[in-house]
Protein backbone atom coordinates (compact mmCIF):
# COMPACT_ATOMS: atom_id res chain seq x y z
CA UNK A 1 0.00 0.00 0.00
CA UNK A 2 1.60 3.47 -0.47
CA UNK A 3 2.40 5.80 1.72
CA UNK A 4 -0.05 7.89 3.86
CA UNK A 5 -0.46 11.72 3.41
CA UNK A 6 -0.79 13.80 6.04
CA UNK A 7 -2.54 17.26 3.94
CA UNK A 8 -2.79 20.17 6.01
CA UNK A 9 -5.10 23.27 4.82
CA UNK A 10 -4.70 27.02 6.62
CA UNK A 11 -7.13 29.36 6.71
CA UNK A 12 -6.50 31.00 3.06
CA UNK A 13 -8.26 27.85 1.55
CA UNK A 14 -11.07 27.48 3.74
CA UNK A 15 -12.00 31.33 3.32
CA UNK A 16 -12.29 31.17 0.12
CA UNK A 17 -15.30 29.26 -1.58
CA UNK A 18 -13.36 28.53 -5.53
CA UNK A 19 -10.41 27.77 -4.23
CA UNK A 20 -11.83 25.26 -1.16
CA UNK A 21 -14.12 23.51 -3.39
CA UNK A 22 -11.55 23.05 -5.91
CA UNK A 23 -9.03 21.85 -3.59
CA UNK A 24 -11.69 19.60 -2.11
CA UNK A 25 -12.27 18.00 -5.76
CA UNK A 26 -8.79 17.28 -5.93
CA UNK A 27 -8.39 15.75 -2.46
CA UNK A 28 -11.38 13.45 -3.46
CA UNK A 29 -9.91 12.27 -6.31
CA UNK A 30 -6.31 11.23 -4.60
CA UNK A 31 -6.02 7.21 -4.52
CA UNK A 32 -4.07 6.54 -1.54
CA UNK A 33 -4.94 6.56 2.11
CA UNK A 34 -4.97 10.50 3.75
CA UNK A 35 -6.18 12.37 6.17
CA UNK A 36 -6.56 15.95 5.76
CA UNK A 37 -6.01 18.70 8.57
CA UNK A 38 -7.74 21.90 8.45
CA UNK A 39 -6.94 25.32 10.38
CA UNK A 40 -9.65 27.77 10.99
CA UNK A 41 -10.05 31.04 9.03
CA UNK A 42 -11.55 34.00 9.79
CA UNK A 43 -14.83 33.06 9.81
CA UNK A 44 -14.56 32.75 13.85
CA UNK A 45 -12.75 36.03 14.37
CA UNK A 46 -16.12 37.80 12.54
CA UNK A 47 -18.30 35.27 14.69
CA UNK A 48 -16.79 36.55 18.10
CA UNK A 49 -17.06 40.12 17.11
CA UNK A 50 -20.96 39.54 16.04
CA UNK A 51 -20.95 37.94 19.58
CA UNK A 52 -19.01 41.33 20.44
CA UNK A 53 -16.61 38.64 22.38
CA UNK A 54 -13.36 40.97 22.97
CA UNK A 55 -10.13 39.79 21.17
CA UNK A 56 -7.70 40.01 23.99
CA UNK A 57 -4.14 39.79 22.29
CA UNK A 58 -0.86 39.37 24.29
CA UNK A 59 2.43 39.49 22.67
CA UNK A 60 0.59 38.95 19.76
CA UNK A 61 -0.79 36.19 20.49
CA UNK A 62 -5.07 35.54 21.31
CA UNK A 63 -6.19 35.10 24.65
CA UNK A 64 -8.60 31.76 24.34
CA UNK A 65 -11.27 32.70 26.99
CA UNK A 66 -14.39 30.37 27.70
CA UNK A 67 -16.22 32.60 25.21
CA UNK A 68 -13.45 32.40 22.59
CA UNK A 69 -13.51 28.45 22.80
CA UNK A 70 -17.12 28.06 22.53
CA UNK A 71 -16.85 29.89 19.15
CA UNK A 72 -14.01 28.29 17.86
CA UNK A 73 -15.35 24.65 19.04
CA UNK A 74 -18.58 25.80 17.12
CA UNK A 75 -16.82 27.23 13.98
CA UNK A 76 -14.01 24.64 13.70
CA UNK A 77 -15.69 21.28 14.63
CA UNK A 78 -18.91 22.28 13.71
CA UNK A 79 -18.92 24.76 10.68
CA UNK A 80 -16.12 24.16 8.89
CA UNK A 81 -15.77 20.78 9.24
CA UNK A 82 -18.57 19.52 8.26
CA UNK A 83 -18.76 21.51 5.91
CA UNK A 84 -15.81 19.82 4.41
CA UNK A 85 -16.94 16.58 5.00
CA UNK A 86 -19.99 16.59 3.61
CA UNK A 87 -18.77 18.31 0.64
CA UNK A 88 -16.04 15.38 0.31
CA UNK A 89 -18.73 13.01 0.82
CA UNK A 90 -20.57 14.91 -1.90
CA UNK A 91 -17.36 14.09 -4.23
CA UNK A 92 -17.26 10.23 -2.83
CA UNK A 93 -14.75 10.65 -0.76
CA UNK A 94 -15.67 8.79 2.83
CA UNK A 95 -14.75 11.65 4.71
CA UNK A 96 -14.64 11.53 8.65
CA UNK A 97 -14.73 14.88 10.56
CA UNK A 98 -12.40 14.48 13.94
CA UNK A 99 -11.77 16.79 17.17
CA UNK A 100 -8.97 15.63 19.06
CA UNK A 101 -11.78 13.94 21.93
CA UNK A 102 -13.54 11.91 18.83
CA UNK A 103 -12.50 8.22 19.87
CA UNK A 104 -9.33 9.76 22.25
CA UNK A 105 -7.10 10.59 18.85
CA UNK A 106 -5.35 13.10 20.24
CA UNK A 107 -4.53 15.15 23.65
CA UNK A 108 -3.34 17.67 24.74
CA UNK A 109 -2.14 20.25 27.76
CA UNK A 110 -3.30 23.24 28.69
CA UNK A 111 -0.22 25.76 28.34
CA UNK A 112 0.83 26.59 31.70
CA UNK A 113 -0.40 29.69 32.92
CA UNK A 114 3.08 30.93 33.54
CA UNK A 115 4.15 33.11 32.18
CA UNK A 116 1.24 34.41 30.06
CA UNK A 117 -2.16 32.77 30.52
CA UNK A 118 -3.63 32.20 27.19
CA UNK A 119 -6.38 30.25 28.18
CA UNK A 120 -8.03 27.15 26.61
CA UNK A 121 -4.90 26.95 24.34
CA UNK A 122 -3.22 23.50 24.19
CA UNK A 123 0.10 21.58 23.29
CA UNK A 124 -0.54 18.43 21.94
CA UNK A 125 0.77 15.00 24.07
CA UNK A 126 -0.28 12.07 22.04
CA UNK A 127 -1.51 10.99 18.63
CA UNK A 128 -3.61 7.47 18.40
CA UNK A 129 -1.21 6.36 15.34
CA UNK A 130 -2.51 3.21 15.31
CA UNK A 131 -6.32 3.98 15.61
CA UNK A 132 -5.81 7.02 12.13
CA UNK A 133 -3.88 4.47 10.26
CA UNK A 134 -6.49 2.02 10.25
CA UNK A 135 -9.01 4.71 10.03
CA UNK A 136 -7.02 5.62 6.20
CA UNK A 137 -5.53 2.43 5.31
CA UNK A 138 -9.54 0.88 5.64
CA UNK A 139 -11.16 3.63 3.20
CA UNK A 140 -12.04 6.22 5.80
CA UNK A 141 -10.36 9.69 5.56
CA UNK A 142 -10.16 11.76 8.70
CA UNK A 143 -10.61 15.09 8.71
CA UNK A 144 -9.39 16.65 11.77
CA UNK A 145 -10.24 19.93 13.36
CA UNK A 146 -7.45 21.88 15.75
CA UNK A 147 -9.92 21.43 18.91
CA UNK A 148 -8.44 18.74 21.01
CA UNK A 149 -9.24 17.47 24.34
CA UNK A 150 -7.26 16.63 28.11
CA UNK A 151 -8.62 13.67 28.32
CA UNK A 152 -10.33 14.70 31.51
CA UNK A 153 -13.44 16.34 29.57
CA UNK A 154 -12.05 20.07 28.85
CA UNK A 155 -11.67 20.97 25.05
CA UNK A 156 -8.58 22.89 23.91
CA UNK A 157 -7.59 24.94 21.23
CA UNK A 158 -4.28 23.78 19.22
CA UNK A 159 -2.49 25.11 16.51
CA UNK A 160 -3.16 23.48 12.93
CA UNK A 161 0.42 23.48 11.63
CA UNK A 162 1.52 21.40 15.04
CA UNK A 163 -1.41 19.43 14.90
CA UNK A 164 -0.74 18.21 11.25
CA UNK A 165 2.68 17.98 12.33
CA UNK A 166 1.57 15.53 15.25
CA UNK A 167 -0.44 13.90 13.53
CA UNK A 168 1.59 13.31 10.87
CA UNK A 169 4.44 11.93 13.57
CA UNK A 170 1.69 9.52 15.25
CA UNK A 171 0.37 8.04 12.08
CA UNK A 172 4.57 7.69 10.92
CA UNK A 173 5.24 5.56 13.79
CA UNK A 174 2.55 2.90 12.29
CA UNK A 175 3.00 3.00 8.66
CA UNK A 176 5.52 5.11 6.34
CA UNK A 177 3.86 8.71 6.23
CA UNK A 178 4.15 12.16 4.36
CA UNK A 179 3.00 15.49 4.90
CA UNK A 180 2.18 17.74 2.75
CA UNK A 181 1.62 21.48 4.00
CA UNK A 182 -1.24 23.46 1.47
CA UNK A 183 -0.97 27.30 1.49
CA UNK A 184 -1.54 30.08 -0.92
CA UNK A 185 2.21 30.23 -2.26
CA UNK A 186 4.31 28.13 -4.33
CA UNK A 187 6.67 27.01 -1.34
CA UNK A 188 9.16 28.22 0.33
CA UNK A 189 10.61 31.20 -1.15
CA UNK A 190 14.12 32.73 -1.28
CA UNK A 191 12.68 36.08 -2.12
CA UNK A 192 9.11 36.49 -1.33
CA UNK A 193 8.03 39.08 -3.78
CA UNK A 194 8.94 36.57 -6.22
CA UNK A 195 6.74 33.25 -6.34
CA UNK A 196 9.05 31.71 -9.10
CA UNK A 197 11.74 31.32 -6.44
CA UNK A 198 10.84 28.17 -4.78
CA UNK A 199 13.56 26.81 -2.42
CA UNK A 200 13.36 22.93 -3.80
CA UNK A 201 14.78 21.39 -1.03
CA UNK A 202 15.04 22.23 2.67
CA UNK A 203 17.40 19.81 5.02
CA UNK A 204 18.22 20.05 9.08
CA UNK A 205 21.51 20.81 7.24
CA UNK A 206 20.98 23.77 4.89
CA UNK A 207 17.92 25.29 7.02
CA UNK A 208 20.34 26.53 9.85
CA UNK A 209 22.11 29.15 7.54
CA UNK A 210 18.60 29.74 5.54
CA UNK A 211 17.37 31.23 8.73
CA UNK A 212 20.98 33.16 9.57
CA UNK A 213 20.60 35.01 6.73
CA UNK A 214 16.87 35.84 6.79
CA UNK A 215 15.74 34.28 3.82
CA UNK A 216 13.02 31.90 6.00
CA UNK A 217 11.82 34.29 8.39
CA UNK A 218 8.64 35.42 10.54
CA UNK A 219 5.58 32.54 9.75
CA UNK A 220 7.91 30.66 7.77
CA UNK A 221 10.06 29.55 10.77
CA UNK A 222 7.17 27.86 13.04
CA UNK A 223 6.28 26.12 9.65
CA UNK A 224 9.80 24.84 8.45
CA UNK A 225 10.55 23.77 12.04
CA UNK A 226 7.38 21.49 12.38
CA UNK A 227 8.59 20.55 9.20
CA UNK A 228 11.90 19.72 10.32
CA UNK A 229 10.55 18.23 13.30
CA UNK A 230 8.37 15.52 12.11
CA UNK A 231 11.31 14.18 9.24
CA UNK A 232 12.94 14.14 12.64
CA UNK A 233 10.68 11.69 14.27
CA UNK A 234 10.29 9.50 11.11
CA UNK A 235 8.08 11.25 8.68
CA UNK A 236 9.30 9.92 5.30
CA UNK A 237 8.98 13.87 3.92
CA UNK A 238 7.23 17.15 4.26
CA UNK A 239 5.99 19.03 1.00
CA UNK A 240 5.27 22.98 1.68
CA UNK A 241 3.22 23.79 -1.46
CA UNK A 242 0.88 25.25 -3.43
CA UNK A 243 -3.09 24.53 -2.66
CA UNK A 244 -3.88 24.41 -6.20
CA UNK A 245 -0.93 21.91 -6.77
CA UNK A 246 -2.19 19.28 -5.08
CA UNK A 247 -2.32 17.16 -7.26
CA UNK A 248 1.53 18.45 -8.73
CA UNK A 249 4.44 16.13 -8.06
CA UNK A 250 7.72 18.12 -8.35
CA UNK A 251 6.78 21.38 -6.59
CA UNK A 252 7.05 22.81 -3.77
CA UNK A 253 9.77 22.79 -1.28
CA UNK A 254 10.75 19.24 -0.03
CA UNK A 255 11.63 19.06 3.59
CA UNK A 256 13.44 16.06 4.22
CA UNK A 257 16.30 14.40 7.16
CA UNK B 1 -22.80 -9.93 23.46
CA UNK B 2 -25.48 -8.09 24.97
CA UNK B 3 -27.47 -5.88 23.05
CA UNK B 4 -26.59 -2.68 21.44
CA UNK B 5 -28.45 0.28 23.27
CA UNK B 6 -29.17 3.31 21.25
CA UNK B 7 -30.38 6.30 23.63
CA UNK B 8 -31.55 9.50 23.06
CA UNK B 9 -31.52 12.51 25.53
CA UNK B 10 -33.48 15.80 24.16
CA UNK B 11 -33.09 19.17 25.02
CA UNK B 12 -34.08 19.70 28.60
CA UNK B 13 -31.32 17.35 29.66
CA UNK B 14 -28.87 19.00 27.69
CA UNK B 15 -29.71 22.72 28.78
CA UNK B 16 -29.44 21.69 32.65
CA UNK B 17 -25.57 21.00 32.78
CA UNK B 18 -25.94 19.68 36.29
CA UNK B 19 -28.50 17.40 35.11
CA UNK B 20 -26.10 16.26 31.93
CA UNK B 21 -23.22 15.97 33.62
CA UNK B 22 -24.97 12.94 35.87
CA UNK B 23 -26.39 11.18 32.79
CA UNK B 24 -23.59 11.28 30.60
CA UNK B 25 -21.29 10.09 34.09
CA UNK B 26 -24.07 7.16 34.62
CA UNK B 27 -24.06 6.69 30.53
CA UNK B 28 -20.35 6.44 30.70
CA UNK B 29 -20.65 3.81 33.36
CA UNK B 30 -22.80 1.42 31.03
CA UNK B 31 -20.96 -1.90 30.05
CA UNK B 32 -23.27 -2.73 26.90
CA UNK B 33 -22.29 -1.89 23.14
CA UNK B 34 -23.95 2.03 23.28
CA UNK B 35 -24.93 5.03 20.65
CA UNK B 36 -26.18 8.09 22.07
CA UNK B 37 -28.19 10.39 20.11
CA UNK B 38 -28.49 14.05 21.05
CA UNK B 39 -30.80 16.42 20.50
CA UNK B 40 -30.10 20.20 20.16
CA UNK B 41 -31.84 22.78 23.36
CA UNK B 42 -32.07 26.34 23.73
CA UNK B 43 -28.22 27.41 22.79
CA UNK B 44 -29.09 27.07 19.11
CA UNK B 45 -32.18 29.65 19.19
CA UNK B 46 -30.43 31.75 21.69
CA UNK B 47 -27.04 31.93 19.15
CA UNK B 48 -29.61 32.98 16.34
CA UNK B 49 -31.28 35.87 18.72
CA UNK B 50 -27.64 37.13 19.01
CA UNK B 51 -26.96 36.77 15.49
CA UNK B 52 -30.05 38.61 14.96
CA UNK B 53 -31.41 35.49 12.24
CA UNK B 54 -34.97 35.79 12.03
CA UNK B 55 -36.57 32.54 13.26
CA UNK B 56 -39.37 31.97 10.69
CA UNK B 57 -42.04 30.01 11.75
CA UNK B 58 -44.89 28.21 9.62
CA UNK B 59 -47.64 26.00 11.49
CA UNK B 60 -45.64 26.18 14.44
CA UNK B 61 -42.34 25.04 12.74
CA UNK B 62 -39.28 26.39 12.52
CA UNK B 63 -37.95 27.19 8.75
CA UNK B 64 -33.91 26.30 8.47
CA UNK B 65 -33.62 28.82 6.22
CA UNK B 66 -29.23 28.73 5.40
CA UNK B 67 -28.28 31.18 7.70
CA UNK B 68 -30.03 28.61 10.75
CA UNK B 69 -28.57 25.96 9.27
CA UNK B 70 -25.27 27.51 10.02
CA UNK B 71 -26.31 27.67 13.79
CA UNK B 72 -27.48 24.59 14.49
CA UNK B 73 -24.52 22.85 12.74
CA UNK B 74 -21.93 25.21 14.88
CA UNK B 75 -23.89 24.66 17.69
CA UNK B 76 -25.21 20.99 17.42
CA UNK B 77 -22.26 19.35 15.63
CA UNK B 78 -19.92 21.77 17.09
CA UNK B 79 -20.58 22.59 20.79
CA UNK B 80 -22.80 20.40 21.56
CA UNK B 81 -20.85 17.32 20.28
CA UNK B 82 -18.07 18.06 21.41
CA UNK B 83 -18.80 18.85 24.53
CA UNK B 84 -20.44 15.77 25.30
CA UNK B 85 -17.88 13.79 23.64
CA UNK B 86 -15.32 15.33 25.66
CA UNK B 87 -17.00 15.22 29.11
CA UNK B 88 -17.76 10.84 28.30
CA UNK B 89 -13.85 10.98 27.42
CA UNK B 90 -13.19 12.69 30.43
CA UNK B 91 -15.48 9.57 32.44
CA UNK B 92 -13.57 7.05 30.69
CA UNK B 93 -15.95 5.76 27.79
CA UNK B 94 -14.94 6.04 24.48
CA UNK B 95 -16.69 8.73 23.11
CA UNK B 96 -16.65 9.38 18.61
CA UNK B 97 -19.38 11.89 17.74
CA UNK B 98 -20.71 12.26 15.00
CA UNK B 99 -23.06 13.97 12.19
CA UNK B 100 -25.04 11.99 9.30
CA UNK B 101 -22.33 13.08 6.75
CA UNK B 102 -19.26 11.48 9.03
CA UNK B 103 -17.85 8.08 6.91
CA UNK B 104 -21.30 8.77 5.45
CA UNK B 105 -23.24 6.61 8.11
CA UNK B 106 -26.50 8.37 7.62
CA UNK B 107 -28.23 9.80 5.03
CA UNK B 108 -31.18 12.26 4.33
CA UNK B 109 -33.44 13.98 1.81
CA UNK B 110 -34.26 17.42 1.86
CA UNK B 111 -38.01 17.58 2.29
CA UNK B 112 -40.08 18.77 -0.94
CA UNK B 113 -40.69 22.60 -0.98
CA UNK B 114 -44.38 21.87 -1.62
CA UNK B 115 -46.68 22.72 -0.04
CA UNK B 116 -44.86 24.14 2.53
CA UNK B 117 -40.88 24.78 2.23
CA UNK B 118 -39.13 24.49 5.43
CA UNK B 119 -35.51 24.86 3.77
CA UNK B 120 -32.66 22.66 4.79
CA UNK B 121 -34.74 20.31 6.69
CA UNK B 122 -34.35 16.64 5.72
CA UNK B 123 -36.08 12.93 6.55
CA UNK B 124 -33.60 10.28 6.59
CA UNK B 125 -33.33 7.57 3.78
CA UNK B 126 -30.71 5.33 4.79
CA UNK B 127 -28.36 4.10 8.18
CA UNK B 128 -25.11 2.19 7.59
CA UNK B 129 -26.26 0.23 10.59
CA UNK B 130 -23.15 -2.28 9.88
CA UNK B 131 -20.48 0.41 10.83
CA UNK B 132 -21.91 1.82 13.57
CA UNK B 133 -22.66 -1.69 15.14
CA UNK B 134 -19.17 -1.93 14.03
CA UNK B 135 -18.30 0.57 16.15
CA UNK B 136 -20.24 0.02 19.33
CA UNK B 137 -18.97 -3.86 19.29
CA UNK B 138 -15.43 -2.65 18.73
CA UNK B 139 -15.41 -0.75 22.05
CA UNK B 140 -16.10 3.22 20.22
CA UNK B 141 -19.28 4.32 21.45
CA UNK B 142 -20.82 7.25 18.86
CA UNK B 143 -22.29 10.28 20.09
CA UNK B 144 -24.60 11.32 17.06
CA UNK B 145 -26.33 14.72 16.68
CA UNK B 146 -28.79 15.63 14.36
CA UNK B 147 -27.42 17.24 11.28
CA UNK B 148 -27.47 14.73 8.51
CA UNK B 149 -26.50 14.56 4.70
CA UNK B 150 -27.98 14.17 1.78
CA UNK B 151 -24.63 12.71 0.18
CA UNK B 152 -24.27 15.30 -2.49
CA UNK B 153 -22.67 17.74 -0.43
CA UNK B 154 -25.78 19.91 1.54
CA UNK B 155 -26.35 19.33 5.27
CA UNK B 156 -29.71 18.93 6.29
CA UNK B 157 -31.28 19.23 9.52
CA UNK B 158 -33.29 16.37 10.73
CA UNK B 159 -35.80 15.55 14.22
CA UNK B 160 -33.36 14.04 16.62
CA UNK B 161 -36.29 11.46 17.57
CA UNK B 162 -36.60 10.25 14.37
CA UNK B 163 -32.75 9.90 13.98
CA UNK B 164 -33.07 7.65 17.12
CA UNK B 165 -35.47 5.79 15.96
CA UNK B 166 -33.85 5.62 12.25
CA UNK B 167 -30.49 4.61 13.56
CA UNK B 168 -31.80 2.35 16.24
CA UNK B 169 -33.83 0.34 12.87
CA UNK B 170 -30.72 0.26 10.88
CA UNK B 171 -28.45 -0.84 13.77
CA UNK B 172 -31.30 -3.30 14.93
CA UNK B 173 -30.88 -4.76 11.22
CA UNK B 174 -27.23 -5.83 11.95
CA UNK B 175 -27.42 -6.86 15.49
CA UNK B 176 -30.30 -7.15 17.98
CA UNK B 177 -31.14 -3.12 19.51
CA UNK B 178 -33.08 -1.60 22.17
CA UNK B 179 -33.88 2.16 22.00
CA UNK B 180 -34.23 3.82 25.28
CA UNK B 181 -35.53 7.46 25.31
CA UNK B 182 -34.51 9.59 28.06
CA UNK B 183 -36.46 12.53 28.78
CA UNK B 184 -38.14 15.10 31.69
CA UNK B 185 -40.89 12.72 32.73
CA UNK B 186 -40.83 9.28 33.97
CA UNK B 187 -42.25 8.04 30.97
CA UNK B 188 -45.45 7.63 29.06
CA UNK B 189 -47.99 8.95 31.83
CA UNK B 190 -52.14 8.42 32.11
CA UNK B 191 -52.22 11.71 33.60
CA UNK B 192 -50.17 14.28 32.79
CA UNK B 193 -49.86 15.90 36.14
CA UNK B 194 -49.66 12.85 37.99
CA UNK B 195 -45.82 12.17 37.70
CA UNK B 196 -46.58 8.12 39.25
CA UNK B 197 -49.56 7.44 36.56
CA UNK B 198 -46.96 6.09 34.41
CA UNK B 199 -47.85 3.48 31.78
CA UNK B 200 -45.92 0.60 31.53
CA UNK B 201 -46.19 -0.46 28.45
CA UNK B 202 -47.60 0.21 25.25
CA UNK B 203 -48.21 -1.78 22.07
CA UNK B 204 -49.10 -1.81 18.47
CA UNK B 205 -52.33 -3.34 19.78
CA UNK B 206 -53.64 -0.84 22.60
CA UNK B 207 -51.80 2.32 21.13
CA UNK B 208 -55.16 3.03 19.09
CA UNK B 209 -57.01 2.94 22.21
CA UNK B 210 -54.94 5.33 24.35
CA UNK B 211 -54.57 7.66 21.16
CA UNK B 212 -58.49 7.73 20.49
CA UNK B 213 -59.25 8.64 24.92
CA UNK B 214 -57.18 11.23 24.37
CA UNK B 215 -54.42 9.60 26.95
CA UNK B 216 -51.67 9.96 24.57
CA UNK B 217 -51.79 13.29 23.07
CA UNK B 218 -49.77 16.46 21.54
CA UNK B 219 -45.88 15.82 21.63
CA UNK B 220 -46.27 12.47 22.53
CA UNK B 221 -47.69 11.50 19.54
CA UNK B 222 -44.75 11.33 17.62
CA UNK B 223 -42.42 9.61 20.21
CA UNK B 224 -44.92 6.80 20.51
CA UNK B 225 -45.20 6.17 16.90
CA UNK B 226 -41.33 6.84 16.50
CA UNK B 227 -41.29 3.74 18.73
CA UNK B 228 -44.01 1.55 17.56
CA UNK B 229 -42.10 2.16 14.12
CA UNK B 230 -38.57 0.93 15.40
CA UNK B 231 -39.76 -2.12 17.16
CA UNK B 232 -42.23 -2.85 14.04
CA UNK B 233 -38.60 -2.62 12.00
CA UNK B 234 -36.91 -5.02 14.17
CA UNK B 235 -35.97 -3.23 17.21
CA UNK B 236 -36.45 -5.46 20.21
CA UNK B 237 -37.91 -2.48 22.35
CA UNK B 238 -38.31 0.85 23.24
CA UNK B 239 -38.30 2.32 26.53
CA UNK B 240 -39.43 6.33 27.29
CA UNK B 241 -38.29 7.04 30.53
CA UNK B 242 -36.80 9.84 32.72
CA UNK B 243 -32.99 10.88 31.69
CA UNK B 244 -32.39 10.34 35.86
CA UNK B 245 -33.16 6.71 35.80
CA UNK B 246 -30.85 5.90 32.73
CA UNK B 247 -29.55 2.88 34.95
CA UNK B 248 -32.91 1.80 36.92
CA UNK B 249 -34.51 -1.44 34.91
CA UNK B 250 -38.04 -1.86 34.84
CA UNK B 251 -38.76 2.04 34.83
CA UNK B 252 -40.95 3.88 32.02
CA UNK B 253 -42.57 2.84 30.03
CA UNK B 254 -41.84 0.11 27.29
CA UNK B 255 -43.24 -0.21 23.78
CA UNK B 256 -43.19 -3.12 22.19
CA UNK B 257 -44.53 -4.99 19.42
Amino acid sequence: MSDIKVIKIGGNVIDDESKLSRFLQEFASMKSPRILVHGGGKLATRLAEQLKIETRMIDGRRVTDKATLDVVTMVYAGLINKRIVATLQGFGCNALGLSGADAGIIRAVKRPAEPIDFGFVGDIVSVDGQRLAAFAEGGIVPVICSIMHDGMGTLLNCNADSVASAVASGVGRVSPTELIFCFEKNGVLRNVSDAASVIPEITAGTYPALKAEGVISAGMIPKVENALKAVNEGVTGVTIKHSDDLLNDNTGTLIRK
